[in-house]
């Protein structure tokens, strides 16, 4: 890397420039809301919902035509050392379950009529094991970010993000030790379901990657660069470049929750447009959506990754759109309101 | 009402023979579930959900392809005495909505595929207030849980139970401080927005009830005549009917689930074809569903009856039926298993 390249600067330009939600269209979406036949707050988080995608999308009459889930799949050296109950193998395994049509994620996909597209990132050449040194360098961070951007079409009108990766709770667990505050057992849990051993071995790493990269952990896309994965790079990209085209986000679990925070670090508002899909079974995944501020809509005891918690979220999203849209007014319906 | 005739022990009779849930469906779909293309557990309660969708169905492979919606709507005597935020007129006024689409069952249903049947019970002829009188008389209380049997078709295979009545949170409240005791500031609540002196007059009316049918309210058929309402009547037998019908029920909020809690106690067991589909913003809601032993699926901030809140747990329910029975093996899809 030169001088004159800094890819990192040119990512940093980006937040600059991050286009505020819309406070008008959510004022339009109230004033319906406020107009339907109900008694008012009686929706509850529905409601909430409804004005929140008027807000991010930029639009009084929110739309959910072209949802999409995003699925980025990396692999990751730390995984040589036994942290995850499953080989590493799983993720390209995986990709392929996802191409034929057999994952969760597939089934979800379907049922709440949600656009699915899977992005594969260099499996076969894993990251570096972050015990040991950095898990990528500044350009090849720099540009799986910048491909995540890319991933992100314009037409879409909301978006889940979701990752494969065995190893990334691991990796995710020291993204947030390094943000927020260790020690390691703090932020690792059991992932797919490692047993005791393996739980150990987690904490050892994600201590190990703290003291390796001790002193080099306070700007969150140096923290990328060392601790983070190529999915977690590509997603960060993804929902910057969703915010930049006023696409709401649905975000999923623990490693999701991981390139949010980052995002969050970058700029204070970059998830206006994020909503907490659901709180996951792995331990910290509530302790980070407290850091990030976001409330989950669903509590479902998940624990699966690849965008299921929040594509299951895109069912209510669904159906807060729909009430928000379709319900009668009271005038409409001549309906009496609330007494006096 | 003369000797021969005895309708409330016709009723009971019905509960002698509640077919069990069925184990070996439950085992079948058990199974399948452990061979599925995800680390085990990791679906949460979705896997729950598609083992408890057997067990009621009696099938190794559940279904949802005639899921139904059927809101009962009636008129209560006590909503003269203010303790509603909205009008007894407007019970009438919504079935009109029903009818013509503009509600949110309407929306909720068309979101997530389930039939809606509306069932209107006699509202030109409001119970009578309970604060004074029983609301039915034995007769037309066992005739309206007849009926209410008589709205579930056999081919249905997900049932979500709903109601539409002014005043009937303070006719739920009263029935449930007649079975878990009282006061009623435990168990009244502010329903569709009540002020505080409108919350001191529901307060007021259940405790004028309990008194008043004070030594009467041990046998929960006679709590329903007593204190209920032609909805929680028709209700119970509903979810009676789908019982005998192998048919499981979502459970939706306060009022709901006073007609199921009216249910358990005649029958211990008569709520395992049951799930709760959320926890209304209602606030004893939750202690009502700690007593039925129900943890709700979703906890949204709802508080709009309807059937409203168990609809969008249908989404959930289906996003379960459809990993369960649409995902891979590891087997099929070749992905290698969990570590030893």
């Amino acid at each position: 890397m030169t001088d004159d390249i800094r890819p990192f600067e040119e990512i940093r330009l980006l937040f600059a420039n991050l286009p505020p939600l819309d406070a008008a269209s959510a004022a339009a979406a109230r004033a319906r809301d406020a107009e339907l036949t109900k008694p008012p707050g009686a929706l509850g988080r529905l409601e909430e919902i409804a004005l929140w995608l008027a807000a991010a999308q930029g639009k009084a009459t929110p739309t959910i035509e072209r949802p999409l889930a995003a699925i980025f799949a990396g692999n990751h050296g730390v995984a040589a050392r036994g942290v995850s109950a499953f080989p590493a193998d799983v993720t390209q395994q995986m990709l392929a379950n996802f191409t034929s049509g057999g994952a969760a994620i597939n089934q979800l996909c379907k049922t709440f009529d949600i656009g699915l597209k899977v992005f594969e990132l260099a499996l076969e050449r894993p990251t570096r094991d972050f015990t040991e040194a950095a898990a990528m360098d500044e350009r090849e961070a720099a540009a799986t970010l910048a491909y995540g951007m890319e991933a992100v079409d314009g037409g879409v009108d909301l978006l889940v993000v979701g990752e494969m990766g065995i190893g990334n709770t691991t990796s995710a667990a020291a993204i947030y030790a390094a943000l927020y505050g260790g020690p390691a057992e703090l932020w690792v849990g059991r992932g797919t379901g490692v047993d005791d051993a393996g739980l150990a071995r987690k904490r050892a790493a994600v201590d190990a990657a703290l003291e390796q990269h001790a002193g080099h952990l306070s700007d969150p896309l140096e923290i990328l660069r060392r601790l983070g994965g190529r999915e977690i790079a590509a997603m960060m990209g993804a929902m910057l470049a969703a915010r930049l085209n006023r696409i709401p986000v649905v975000l999923d679990g623990f490693v999701v929750c991981a390139a949010a925070a980052l995002l969050q670090a970058l700029h204070g508002d970059a998830l206006a447009h994020c909503v907490a899909g659901h709180v996951s079974a792995e331990g910290a995944h509530a302790r980070a959506l407290e850091r990030l501020g976001k409330k989950p809509l669903l509590d479902l005891g998940m624990r699966l990754g690849e965008g299921s918690g929040a594509a299951v979220a895109v069912g209510v999203i669904r159906a807060a759109l729909a009430c928000h849209t379709g319900m009668a007014t009271f005038a409409s319906a001549g309906v009496s309101g609330k007494s006096a």
